[in-house]
Protein backbone atom coordinates (compact mmCIF):
# COMPACT_ATOMS: atom_id res chain seq x y z
CA UNK A 1 0.00 0.00 0.00
CA UNK A 2 2.44 2.98 -1.23
CA UNK A 3 -0.04 5.91 -2.05
CA UNK A 4 -3.41 5.76 -0.42
CA UNK A 5 -4.36 9.14 -1.26
CA UNK A 6 -7.78 8.70 -0.10
CA UNK A 7 -9.90 6.46 1.77
CA UNK A 8 -13.33 7.28 3.63
CA UNK A 9 -14.33 5.46 6.77
CA UNK A 10 -17.70 5.43 6.63
CA UNK A 11 -19.61 3.77 9.52
CA UNK A 12 -18.30 2.21 12.45
CA UNK A 13 -20.28 -0.54 14.92
CA UNK A 14 -18.76 -0.74 17.86
CA UNK A 15 -15.85 0.75 17.08
CA UNK A 16 -15.81 -2.24 14.23
CA UNK A 17 -14.82 -0.35 10.60
CA UNK A 18 -18.15 -1.71 8.42
CA UNK A 19 -17.16 -0.40 5.13
CA UNK A 20 -14.67 1.24 3.73
CA UNK A 21 -15.05 3.87 0.67
CA UNK A 22 -12.48 3.56 -1.42
CA UNK A 23 -11.87 6.73 -3.73
CA UNK A 24 -8.45 6.24 -5.28
CA UNK A 25 -8.00 6.20 -9.03
CA UNK A 26 -8.22 3.28 -11.31
CA UNK A 27 -5.12 3.37 -12.90
CA UNK A 28 -2.57 2.06 -10.58
CA UNK A 29 -3.93 2.56 -7.37
CA UNK A 30 -7.04 0.52 -7.13
CA UNK A 31 -5.53 -2.61 -8.66
CA UNK A 32 -3.23 -3.10 -6.11
CA UNK A 33 -4.93 -1.56 -2.78
CA UNK A 34 -8.60 -2.74 -3.63
CA UNK A 35 -8.11 -6.58 -3.47
CA UNK A 36 -5.52 -5.55 -0.31
CA UNK A 37 -8.10 -3.98 1.69
CA UNK A 38 -10.60 -5.82 0.40
CA UNK A 39 -9.48 -8.81 1.92
CA UNK A 40 -9.06 -7.53 5.63
CA UNK A 41 -12.68 -5.19 5.28
CA UNK A 42 -15.92 -4.83 3.42
CA UNK A 43 -15.12 -2.00 0.55
CA UNK A 44 -16.67 0.13 -1.95
CA UNK A 45 -14.94 1.48 -4.80
CA UNK A 46 -15.76 3.84 -7.94
CA UNK A 47 -12.97 1.62 -10.02
CA UNK A 48 -13.54 2.53 -14.00
CA UNK A 49 -11.75 1.56 -16.13
CA UNK A 50 -13.82 -0.73 -18.66
CA UNK A 51 -11.85 -2.52 -20.66
CA UNK A 52 -10.19 -3.82 -17.70
CA UNK A 53 -13.63 -4.86 -15.63
CA UNK A 54 -13.48 -8.59 -15.91
CA UNK A 55 -10.06 -9.04 -14.40
CA UNK A 56 -10.46 -6.36 -11.27
CA UNK A 57 -13.95 -8.58 -10.59
CA UNK A 58 -11.92 -11.57 -10.50
CA UNK A 59 -9.22 -9.93 -8.43
CA UNK A 60 -11.78 -8.34 -6.01
CA UNK A 61 -13.94 -11.76 -6.10
CA UNK A 62 -11.08 -13.94 -4.97
CA UNK A 63 -10.03 -11.24 -2.38
CA UNK A 64 -13.09 -10.86 -0.53
CA UNK A 65 -13.79 -14.61 -0.67
CA UNK A 66 -10.64 -15.69 0.57
CA UNK A 67 -10.81 -12.16 3.35
CA UNK A 68 -14.99 -13.55 4.25
CA UNK A 69 -15.57 -9.83 3.29
CA UNK A 70 -18.32 -8.06 0.38
CA UNK A 71 -17.14 -5.53 -1.77
CA UNK A 72 -19.13 -3.41 -4.33
CA UNK A 73 -16.62 -2.97 -7.35
CA UNK A 74 -17.33 0.05 -10.11
CA UNK A 75 -20.32 2.64 -8.42
CA UNK A 76 -20.47 5.84 -9.53
CA UNK A 77 -22.47 6.70 -12.23
CA UNK A 78 -20.39 4.91 -15.15
CA UNK A 79 -19.77 2.32 -14.08
CA UNK A 80 -22.95 2.61 -11.94
CA UNK A 81 -26.40 3.82 -12.49
CA UNK A 82 -25.27 3.96 -16.50
CA UNK A 83 -24.48 0.72 -16.08
CA UNK A 84 -27.75 -0.42 -14.37
CA UNK A 85 -29.61 1.35 -16.63
CA UNK A 86 -27.99 -0.49 -19.40
CA UNK A 87 -29.25 -4.21 -18.11
CA UNK A 88 -32.85 -2.94 -17.57
CA UNK A 89 -33.48 -1.08 -20.88
CA UNK A 90 -32.01 -4.39 -22.46
CA UNK A 91 -33.91 -6.61 -20.22
CA UNK A 92 -37.41 -4.27 -20.64
CA UNK A 93 -36.90 -3.94 -24.25
CA UNK A 94 -35.74 -6.97 -25.55
CA UNK A 95 -35.44 -6.02 -29.39
CA UNK A 96 -33.83 -2.24 -29.71
CA UNK A 97 -30.54 -0.85 -29.57
CA UNK A 98 -29.18 1.25 -27.33
CA UNK A 99 -27.35 4.84 -27.55
CA UNK A 100 -25.22 6.79 -25.36
CA UNK A 101 -24.21 10.13 -25.53
CA UNK A 102 -22.21 11.53 -22.67
CA UNK A 103 -22.10 15.47 -21.35
CA UNK A 104 -22.13 18.33 -21.90
CA UNK A 105 -19.32 18.50 -19.34
CA UNK A 106 -15.99 17.90 -18.79
CA UNK A 107 -14.21 14.86 -19.00
CA UNK A 108 -11.42 14.81 -16.51
CA UNK A 109 -9.59 11.81 -18.83
CA UNK A 110 -9.50 14.37 -21.83
CA UNK A 111 -8.70 16.98 -20.06
CA UNK A 112 -5.47 15.55 -18.81
CA UNK A 113 -4.48 14.33 -22.11
CA UNK A 114 -4.62 18.51 -23.23
CA UNK A 115 -2.56 19.67 -20.18
CA UNK A 116 -0.06 17.39 -21.30
CA UNK A 117 0.60 18.91 -24.89
CA UNK A 118 3.27 21.13 -25.03
CA UNK A 119 2.47 24.82 -24.49
CA UNK A 120 -0.72 23.95 -22.77
CA UNK A 121 -0.77 26.29 -19.11
CA UNK A 122 -4.14 25.34 -18.12
CA UNK A 123 -6.99 23.14 -20.54
CA UNK A 124 -10.11 21.70 -19.88
CA UNK A 125 -12.44 19.28 -22.26
CA UNK A 126 -15.78 20.08 -22.63
CA UNK A 127 -17.52 16.68 -24.16
CA UNK A 128 -20.72 17.48 -25.91
CA UNK A 129 -23.51 15.31 -27.11
CA UNK A 130 -24.08 15.68 -31.38
CA UNK A 131 -27.80 17.46 -30.37
CA UNK A 132 -28.81 17.21 -33.84
CA UNK A 133 -28.15 12.97 -33.12
CA UNK A 134 -29.04 13.04 -29.94
CA UNK A 135 -32.52 14.23 -30.96
CA UNK A 136 -33.15 11.85 -33.13
CA UNK A 137 -32.47 8.60 -31.13
CA UNK A 138 -34.65 10.32 -28.53
CA UNK A 139 -37.41 10.68 -30.70
CA UNK A 140 -36.95 6.64 -31.06
CA UNK A 141 -34.50 6.64 -34.83
CA UNK A 142 -32.58 3.51 -34.73
CA UNK A 143 -29.08 4.66 -35.71
CA UNK A 144 -25.63 2.85 -35.66
CA UNK A 145 -23.58 6.08 -34.93
CA UNK A 146 -20.35 6.33 -35.06
CA UNK A 147 -18.15 8.08 -31.73
CA UNK A 148 -17.96 11.43 -34.31
CA UNK A 149 -21.37 11.60 -34.73
CA UNK A 150 -22.25 11.17 -31.11
CA UNK A 151 -19.73 13.64 -29.14
CA UNK A 152 -18.20 16.93 -30.03
CA UNK A 153 -14.85 17.97 -28.07
CA UNK A 154 -14.53 20.89 -27.00
CA UNK A 155 -11.34 22.32 -25.48
CA UNK A 156 -10.54 25.75 -24.04
CA UNK A 157 -6.91 26.15 -23.33
CA UNK A 158 -4.71 28.57 -21.73
CA UNK A 159 -1.49 28.69 -23.60
CA UNK A 160 2.10 29.28 -22.01
CA UNK A 161 3.62 32.53 -22.90
CA UNK A 162 5.31 32.20 -26.74
CA UNK A 163 3.56 29.01 -27.10
CA UNK A 164 2.64 28.10 -30.77
CA UNK A 165 -1.71 28.32 -30.90
CA UNK A 166 -1.55 26.80 -33.94
CA UNK A 167 0.61 23.68 -33.39
CA UNK A 168 -1.23 22.74 -29.66
CA UNK A 169 -4.15 22.61 -31.73
CA UNK A 170 -3.12 20.70 -34.60
CA UNK A 171 -1.54 18.20 -31.75
CA UNK A 172 -4.93 18.66 -29.86
CA UNK A 173 -6.98 17.32 -32.77
CA UNK A 174 -4.54 14.61 -34.17
CA UNK A 175 -4.36 13.19 -30.98
CA UNK A 176 -5.03 9.19 -31.58
CA UNK A 177 -7.98 7.67 -29.56
CA UNK A 178 -8.38 10.85 -27.43
CA UNK A 179 -9.35 13.72 -30.33
CA UNK A 180 -8.42 11.97 -33.59
CA UNK A 181 -11.87 10.06 -33.72
CA UNK A 182 -13.84 13.40 -32.90
CA UNK A 183 -14.61 16.59 -34.53
CA UNK A 184 -12.87 18.61 -31.96
CA UNK A 185 -12.79 22.71 -31.73
CA UNK A 186 -9.91 24.13 -29.61
CA UNK A 187 -10.16 27.84 -27.82
CA UNK A 188 -7.96 29.32 -26.32
CA UNK A 189 -8.61 32.07 -23.45
CA UNK A 190 -6.44 33.95 -20.86
CA UNK A 191 -5.88 32.61 -17.34
CA UNK A 192 -8.68 35.42 -15.88
CA UNK A 193 -11.46 34.22 -18.28
CA UNK A 194 -10.44 30.28 -17.29
CA UNK A 195 -10.09 30.65 -14.19
CA UNK A 196 -13.65 32.73 -14.09
CA UNK A 197 -15.30 30.58 -16.26
CA UNK A 198 -14.02 26.71 -16.48
CA UNK A 199 -13.26 25.84 -13.38
CA UNK A 200 -16.41 24.37 -12.30
CA UNK A 201 -17.19 20.20 -13.02
CA UNK A 202 -20.42 19.84 -14.61
CA UNK A 203 -20.91 16.44 -16.46
CA UNK A 204 -24.18 14.25 -17.56
CA UNK A 205 -25.06 11.71 -20.19
CA UNK A 206 -28.08 9.86 -21.74
CA UNK A 207 -28.52 6.21 -22.16
CA UNK A 208 -31.47 5.64 -24.39
CA UNK A 209 -32.77 2.50 -25.92
CA UNK A 210 -34.67 2.28 -28.75
CA UNK A 211 -36.85 -0.82 -29.46
CA UNK A 212 -40.03 -2.75 -30.45
CA UNK A 213 -42.92 -5.04 -29.35
CA UNK A 214 -45.73 -6.72 -30.52
CA UNK A 215 -46.30 -8.15 -34.25
CA UNK A 216 -46.64 -4.69 -35.40
CA UNK A 217 -43.40 -3.49 -34.20
CA UNK A 218 -44.82 -0.92 -31.97
CA UNK A 219 -41.90 1.72 -31.40
CA UNK A 220 -41.08 2.22 -27.85
CA UNK A 221 -38.15 4.60 -26.33
CA UNK A 222 -36.55 4.58 -22.87
CA UNK A 223 -34.39 6.92 -21.80
CA UNK A 224 -32.34 7.68 -18.68
CA UNK A 225 -29.93 11.25 -18.31
CA UNK A 226 -28.14 12.77 -15.77
CA UNK A 227 -27.32 16.86 -15.56
CA UNK A 228 -25.10 17.01 -13.17
CA UNK A 229 -23.42 20.36 -11.69
CA UNK A 230 -20.47 19.01 -10.05
CA UNK A 231 -19.91 15.20 -10.97
CA UNK A 232 -17.26 14.17 -7.95
CA UNK A 233 -19.57 15.65 -5.77
CA UNK A 234 -22.65 13.53 -7.54
CA UNK A 235 -20.38 10.17 -8.04
CA UNK A 236 -19.76 10.07 -4.04
CA UNK A 237 -23.29 10.52 -3.28
CA UNK A 238 -24.33 7.85 -5.94
CA UNK A 239 -21.48 5.83 -4.14
CA UNK A 240 -23.24 6.00 -0.52
CA UNK A 241 -26.20 3.80 -1.22
CA UNK A 242 -23.90 0.87 -1.84
CA UNK A 243 -21.92 1.06 1.38
CA UNK A 244 -25.55 0.83 3.12
CA UNK A 245 -26.33 -2.58 0.80
CA UNK A 246 -23.25 -3.69 1.20
CA UNK A 247 -23.44 -3.77 5.34
CA UNK A 248 -27.05 -5.40 4.76
CA UNK A 249 -25.71 -7.93 2.86
CA UNK A 250 -22.70 -8.50 4.33
CA UNK A 251 -24.69 -9.08 7.82
CA UNK A 252 -27.26 -11.00 5.76
CA UNK A 253 -24.38 -13.23 5.51
CA UNK A 254 -23.25 -12.65 2.08
CA UNK A 255 -19.83 -12.45 0.32
CA UNK A 256 -17.61 -12.20 -1.94
CA UNK A 257 -17.63 -9.04 -5.30
CA UNK A 258 -20.64 -7.41 -6.11
CA UNK A 259 -21.40 -5.23 -8.80
CA UNK A 260 -24.52 -3.02 -8.84
CA UNK A 261 -25.97 -5.69 -11.05
CA UNK A 262 -25.91 -7.92 -7.73
CA UNK A 263 -28.17 -5.31 -6.08
CA UNK A 264 -31.97 -5.38 -5.48
CA UNK A 265 -33.11 -1.41 -5.47
CA UNK A 266 -34.45 -2.15 -1.51
CA UNK A 267 -31.25 -2.08 -0.51
CA UNK A 268 -30.11 1.03 -1.15
CA UNK A 269 -32.46 2.88 0.20
CA UNK A 270 -32.92 3.92 3.86
CA UNK A 271 -36.38 3.07 3.57
CA UNK A 272 -37.85 -0.04 5.34
CA UNK A 273 -39.63 -2.08 3.21
CA UNK A 274 -42.91 -1.50 4.41
CA UNK A 275 -42.28 1.96 3.63
CA UNK A 276 -41.17 1.00 0.52
CA UNK A 277 -44.21 -0.74 -0.87
CA UNK A 278 -46.23 1.59 0.51
CA UNK A 279 -44.79 4.77 -0.62
CA UNK A 280 -43.03 4.12 -3.74
CA UNK A 281 -44.47 0.95 -5.42
CA UNK B 1 -61.84 -18.17 -9.59
CA UNK B 2 -64.71 -17.50 -11.18
CA UNK B 3 -63.25 -14.37 -14.07
CA UNK B 4 -60.10 -16.03 -15.30
CA UNK B 5 -60.03 -13.71 -18.38
CA UNK B 6 -56.34 -13.79 -19.42
CA UNK B 7 -53.90 -16.04 -18.00
CA UNK B 8 -50.35 -16.85 -19.81
CA UNK B 9 -48.07 -19.87 -19.04
CA UNK B 10 -44.99 -18.74 -19.57
CA UNK B 11 -42.62 -21.46 -19.67
CA UNK B 12 -42.64 -24.97 -18.60
CA UNK B 13 -39.97 -27.44 -17.36
CA UNK B 14 -40.65 -31.38 -18.18
CA UNK B 15 -44.09 -30.47 -18.09
CA UNK B 16 -44.21 -28.55 -14.87
CA UNK B 17 -44.86 -24.97 -15.05
CA UNK B 18 -42.72 -22.46 -14.08
CA UNK B 19 -44.43 -19.40 -13.70
CA UNK B 20 -47.42 -17.90 -14.48
CA UNK B 21 -48.23 -14.77 -15.89
CA UNK B 22 -51.31 -12.69 -14.45
CA UNK B 23 -52.87 -10.23 -16.95
CA UNK B 24 -55.96 -9.20 -15.50
CA UNK B 25 -57.37 -6.45 -13.83
CA UNK B 26 -56.35 -4.74 -10.71
CA UNK B 27 -59.75 -3.98 -9.23
CA UNK B 28 -61.69 -7.27 -8.70
CA UNK B 29 -59.50 -10.05 -10.76
CA UNK B 30 -55.96 -10.26 -8.96
CA UNK B 31 -57.64 -9.21 -5.09
CA UNK B 32 -59.00 -13.01 -5.47
CA UNK B 33 -57.16 -14.69 -8.11
CA UNK B 34 -53.69 -13.63 -7.10
CA UNK B 35 -53.48 -15.43 -3.30
CA UNK B 36 -55.19 -18.48 -4.97
CA UNK B 37 -53.25 -18.68 -7.80
CA UNK B 38 -49.90 -17.69 -6.26
CA UNK B 39 -50.52 -20.75 -3.23
CA UNK B 40 -49.92 -23.38 -6.39
CA UNK B 41 -48.12 -21.25 -8.80
CA UNK B 42 -45.28 -18.97 -8.86
CA UNK B 43 -46.71 -15.97 -10.54
CA UNK B 44 -45.86 -12.27 -11.84
CA UNK B 45 -48.94 -9.55 -12.16
CA UNK B 46 -49.32 -5.95 -12.74
CA UNK B 47 -51.18 -5.06 -10.03
CA UNK B 48 -51.62 -1.72 -10.24
CA UNK B 49 -53.46 -0.30 -7.52
CA UNK B 50 -51.09 2.19 -5.46
CA UNK B 51 -53.21 2.56 -2.51
CA UNK B 52 -53.95 -0.88 -1.57
CA UNK B 53 -50.26 -2.22 -2.69
CA UNK B 54 -49.66 -3.24 0.74
CA UNK B 55 -52.47 -4.92 1.47
CA UNK B 56 -52.40 -7.38 -2.10
CA UNK B 57 -48.13 -7.41 -0.79
CA UNK B 58 -49.86 -8.81 2.58
CA UNK B 59 -52.35 -11.33 1.02
CA UNK B 60 -49.70 -12.46 -1.49
CA UNK B 61 -46.86 -12.92 0.58
CA UNK B 62 -49.25 -15.24 3.02
CA UNK B 63 -50.12 -17.20 0.04
CA UNK B 64 -46.69 -17.39 -1.16
CA UNK B 65 -45.23 -18.65 2.07
CA UNK B 66 -48.34 -21.10 2.66
CA UNK B 67 -47.85 -22.57 -1.28
CA UNK B 68 -43.61 -22.60 -1.15
CA UNK B 69 -44.16 -20.29 -4.21
CA UNK B 70 -42.72 -16.89 -5.08
CA UNK B 71 -44.74 -14.39 -6.65
CA UNK B 72 -43.65 -10.74 -8.11
CA UNK B 73 -46.11 -8.34 -7.83
CA UNK B 74 -47.06 -4.88 -9.49
CA UNK B 75 -44.33 -5.65 -12.54
CA UNK B 76 -44.57 -3.59 -15.84
CA UNK B 77 -43.50 0.69 -15.86
CA UNK B 78 -45.80 2.55 -12.86
CA UNK B 79 -45.77 0.26 -10.84
CA UNK B 80 -42.70 -1.18 -11.90
CA UNK B 81 -40.03 0.49 -14.09
CA UNK B 82 -41.14 4.13 -12.57
CA UNK B 83 -41.52 2.35 -9.14
CA UNK B 84 -37.35 1.64 -9.42
CA UNK B 85 -36.67 4.85 -10.44
CA UNK B 86 -38.25 6.33 -7.56
CA UNK B 87 -36.48 4.37 -5.15
CA UNK B 88 -32.67 4.88 -6.82
CA UNK B 89 -33.36 8.81 -7.34
CA UNK B 90 -33.82 8.99 -3.69
CA UNK B 91 -31.20 6.62 -2.66
CA UNK B 92 -28.48 7.96 -5.26
CA UNK B 93 -29.55 11.95 -4.61
CA UNK B 94 -30.66 11.69 -0.86
CA UNK B 95 -31.71 15.56 -0.57
CA UNK B 96 -33.55 16.12 -3.51
CA UNK B 97 -37.08 16.19 -4.83
CA UNK B 98 -39.05 13.76 -7.45
CA UNK B 99 -41.68 14.67 -9.29
CA UNK B 100 -43.54 12.69 -12.24
CA UNK B 101 -45.65 13.80 -15.26
CA UNK B 102 -47.20 10.79 -16.96
CA UNK B 103 -48.12 11.15 -20.84
CA UNK B 104 -48.59 12.27 -23.46
CA UNK B 105 -50.67 9.21 -23.98
CA UNK B 106 -53.61 7.05 -23.41
CA UNK B 107 -55.08 7.08 -19.65
CA UNK B 108 -57.09 3.88 -19.66
CA UNK B 109 -58.68 4.82 -16.38
CA UNK B 110 -59.92 8.07 -17.55
CA UNK B 111 -61.02 6.91 -20.62
CA UNK B 112 -63.31 4.53 -19.41
CA UNK B 113 -64.77 7.39 -16.75
CA UNK B 114 -65.28 9.10 -19.80
CA UNK B 115 -67.07 6.59 -21.97
CA UNK B 116 -69.52 6.09 -18.83
CA UNK B 117 -70.58 9.89 -19.06
CA UNK B 118 -74.33 9.91 -20.86
CA UNK B 119 -74.53 10.20 -24.30
CA UNK B 120 -71.04 9.75 -25.07
CA UNK B 121 -70.62 7.17 -27.99
CA UNK B 122 -67.10 6.63 -28.29
CA UNK B 123 -64.15 8.30 -26.04
CA UNK B 124 -60.52 8.63 -24.94
CA UNK B 125 -58.14 10.70 -22.87
CA UNK B 126 -55.34 11.84 -23.18
CA UNK B 127 -52.81 12.59 -20.42
CA UNK B 128 -50.24 15.43 -21.65
CA UNK B 129 -47.59 16.80 -19.44
CA UNK B 130 -48.13 20.96 -18.51
CA UNK B 131 -44.71 21.59 -20.96
CA UNK B 132 -43.63 24.38 -18.95
CA UNK B 133 -43.76 23.16 -15.89
CA UNK B 134 -41.87 19.87 -17.23
CA UNK B 135 -39.20 21.60 -18.67
CA UNK B 136 -38.70 23.74 -15.44
CA UNK B 137 -38.31 20.87 -13.70
CA UNK B 138 -36.09 18.81 -16.35
CA UNK B 139 -33.86 22.02 -16.16
CA UNK B 140 -33.17 21.72 -11.96
CA UNK B 141 -35.85 23.51 -10.69
CA UNK B 142 -37.54 22.92 -7.27
CA UNK B 143 -41.17 23.05 -7.64
CA UNK B 144 -44.03 21.97 -5.51
CA UNK B 145 -46.56 21.21 -7.80
CA UNK B 146 -50.19 20.60 -8.41
CA UNK B 147 -51.97 18.29 -10.15
CA UNK B 148 -53.60 20.95 -12.41
CA UNK B 149 -49.54 22.30 -12.91
CA UNK B 150 -48.62 19.12 -14.03
CA UNK B 151 -50.80 17.06 -16.35
CA UNK B 152 -53.11 18.38 -18.77
CA UNK B 153 -56.19 16.11 -19.42
CA UNK B 154 -57.76 16.15 -23.46
CA UNK B 155 -60.53 13.77 -23.94
CA UNK B 156 -61.79 13.21 -27.58
CA UNK B 157 -65.30 12.12 -27.68
CA UNK B 158 -68.20 10.50 -30.33
CA UNK B 159 -71.66 11.82 -29.25
CA UNK B 160 -74.77 9.57 -29.51
CA UNK B 161 -76.62 11.54 -31.73
CA UNK B 162 -79.01 13.99 -30.18
CA UNK B 163 -76.66 13.73 -27.06
CA UNK B 164 -76.12 17.59 -25.58
CA UNK B 165 -72.46 17.87 -26.09
CA UNK B 166 -72.64 21.25 -23.46
CA UNK B 167 -73.66 19.06 -20.77
CA UNK B 168 -71.50 16.05 -21.78
CA UNK B 169 -68.61 18.72 -21.38
CA UNK B 170 -69.65 19.86 -18.07
CA UNK B 171 -69.90 16.83 -16.72
CA UNK B 172 -66.98 15.68 -17.60
CA UNK B 173 -65.07 18.79 -16.18
CA UNK B 174 -66.99 18.55 -13.13
CA UNK B 175 -66.25 14.96 -12.47
CA UNK B 176 -64.21 14.70 -9.03
CA UNK B 177 -60.92 13.16 -9.01
CA UNK B 178 -60.90 12.08 -12.17
CA UNK B 179 -61.18 15.76 -14.01
CA UNK B 180 -62.13 18.14 -11.79
CA UNK B 181 -58.47 18.97 -10.35
CA UNK B 182 -57.29 19.36 -13.79
CA UNK B 183 -57.45 21.66 -16.37
CA UNK B 184 -59.57 19.62 -19.27
CA UNK B 185 -60.04 19.92 -22.97
CA UNK B 186 -63.18 18.30 -24.79
CA UNK B 187 -63.03 17.97 -28.46
CA UNK B 188 -66.15 16.03 -30.07
CA UNK B 189 -65.29 14.30 -33.12
CA UNK B 190 -67.59 12.49 -35.71
CA UNK B 191 -67.38 8.23 -35.50
CA UNK B 192 -64.48 8.37 -38.74
CA UNK B 193 -62.23 10.97 -37.06
CA UNK B 194 -62.23 8.82 -34.02
CA UNK B 195 -61.53 5.62 -35.47
CA UNK B 196 -58.79 6.59 -37.77
CA UNK B 197 -56.91 8.92 -35.17
CA UNK B 198 -57.52 7.96 -31.52
CA UNK B 199 -57.62 4.04 -31.68
CA UNK B 200 -53.81 3.61 -30.37
CA UNK B 201 -52.75 3.37 -27.34
CA UNK B 202 -49.46 5.30 -27.07
CA UNK B 203 -48.57 6.74 -23.19
CA UNK B 204 -45.14 7.40 -21.02
CA UNK B 205 -43.94 9.87 -18.56
CA UNK B 206 -41.05 10.91 -16.95
CA UNK B 207 -39.62 10.64 -13.66
CA UNK B 208 -37.50 13.44 -12.51
CA UNK B 209 -35.66 13.85 -9.88
CA UNK B 210 -33.90 17.83 -8.70
CA UNK B 211 -31.58 17.63 -5.74
CA UNK B 212 -28.06 18.66 -4.23
CA UNK B 213 -24.70 17.86 -3.64
CA UNK B 214 -21.71 19.06 -1.51
CA UNK B 215 -21.70 22.01 0.63
CA UNK B 216 -22.20 24.51 -1.73
CA UNK B 217 -25.28 22.85 -2.75
CA UNK B 218 -24.48 22.36 -6.41
CA UNK B 219 -27.49 21.46 -8.45
CA UNK B 220 -28.19 17.54 -10.18
CA UNK B 221 -30.71 16.18 -12.11
CA UNK B 222 -31.84 12.88 -12.86
CA UNK B 223 -34.61 11.87 -15.21
CA UNK B 224 -35.85 8.80 -16.47
CA UNK B 225 -38.54 8.88 -19.45
CA UNK B 226 -40.96 6.67 -21.66
CA UNK B 227 -42.06 7.35 -24.71
CA UNK B 228 -44.17 4.05 -25.78
CA UNK B 229 -46.13 3.43 -28.94
CA UNK B 230 -48.05 0.45 -27.28
CA UNK B 231 -48.77 1.05 -23.76
CA UNK B 232 -49.96 -2.78 -23.17
CA UNK B 233 -47.39 -4.22 -25.37
CA UNK B 234 -44.43 -2.52 -23.52
CA UNK B 235 -45.83 -3.73 -20.02
CA UNK B 236 -46.10 -6.98 -21.30
CA UNK B 237 -42.71 -6.90 -22.62
CA UNK B 238 -41.28 -5.53 -18.72
CA UNK B 239 -42.97 -7.73 -16.96
CA UNK B 240 -41.24 -10.58 -18.71
CA UNK B 241 -37.81 -10.22 -17.51
CA UNK B 242 -39.20 -10.80 -14.20
CA UNK B 243 -40.59 -14.19 -14.83
CA UNK B 244 -37.05 -14.90 -15.56
CA UNK B 245 -36.38 -13.58 -12.46
CA UNK B 246 -38.84 -15.58 -10.58
CA UNK B 247 -37.87 -19.12 -11.89
CA UNK B 248 -33.92 -17.95 -10.99
CA UNK B 249 -34.55 -16.81 -7.51
CA UNK B 250 -37.27 -19.62 -6.86
CA UNK B 251 -34.36 -22.44 -7.58
CA UNK B 252 -32.37 -20.52 -5.58
CA UNK B 253 -34.22 -21.38 -2.32
CA UNK B 254 -35.78 -18.61 -2.33
CA UNK B 255 -39.66 -17.89 -1.23
CA UNK B 256 -42.98 -15.56 -0.61
CA UNK B 257 -44.07 -12.49 -2.45
CA UNK B 258 -41.33 -10.22 -4.10
CA UNK B 259 -41.36 -6.61 -5.62
CA UNK B 260 -39.39 -5.37 -8.41
CA UNK B 261 -37.35 -3.53 -5.30
CA UNK B 262 -36.48 -7.02 -4.23
CA UNK B 263 -34.99 -7.81 -7.72
CA UNK B 264 -31.33 -7.25 -8.45
CA UNK B 265 -30.85 -6.25 -12.12
CA UNK B 266 -28.42 -9.28 -12.93
CA UNK B 267 -31.73 -11.69 -12.26
CA UNK B 268 -33.51 -9.85 -15.12
CA UNK B 269 -31.02 -10.45 -18.17
CA UNK B 270 -30.89 -13.44 -20.00
CA UNK B 271 -26.89 -12.85 -20.12
CA UNK B 272 -24.43 -14.40 -17.88
CA UNK B 273 -22.44 -12.67 -15.12
CA UNK B 274 -19.49 -12.67 -16.42
CA UNK B 275 -20.94 -11.43 -19.99
CA UNK B 276 -22.66 -8.36 -18.18
CA UNK B 277 -19.58 -7.30 -15.96
CA UNK B 278 -17.54 -7.70 -19.51
CA UNK B 279 -20.11 -6.05 -21.84
CA UNK B 280 -22.36 -3.72 -19.79
CA UNK B 281 -20.69 -2.55 -16.55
Amino acid sequence: MQKLTYMIILQTTNGKIDVLMLCNGSATDLPSQGPELASMFCTIDSYDNHGEMSNYFAAMNEATTKGGTLSVIATGWDPGIFSINRVLFESFLADGTTNFFYGPGVSQGHSEAVRAVDGVKKGVQYTIPVDENLQKVQNGEILDLTPREKQLRHCVIVAEEGADKGVIEKTIKEMPNYFEPYNTIVDFVDEEEFIKNHSSMPHGGFVIRTGFTGAERNPETMEFSLKLAKNPEFTASAMLPYARAAKRMYDNGDRGAKTVFDIAPALLSPKSHSELVKELL
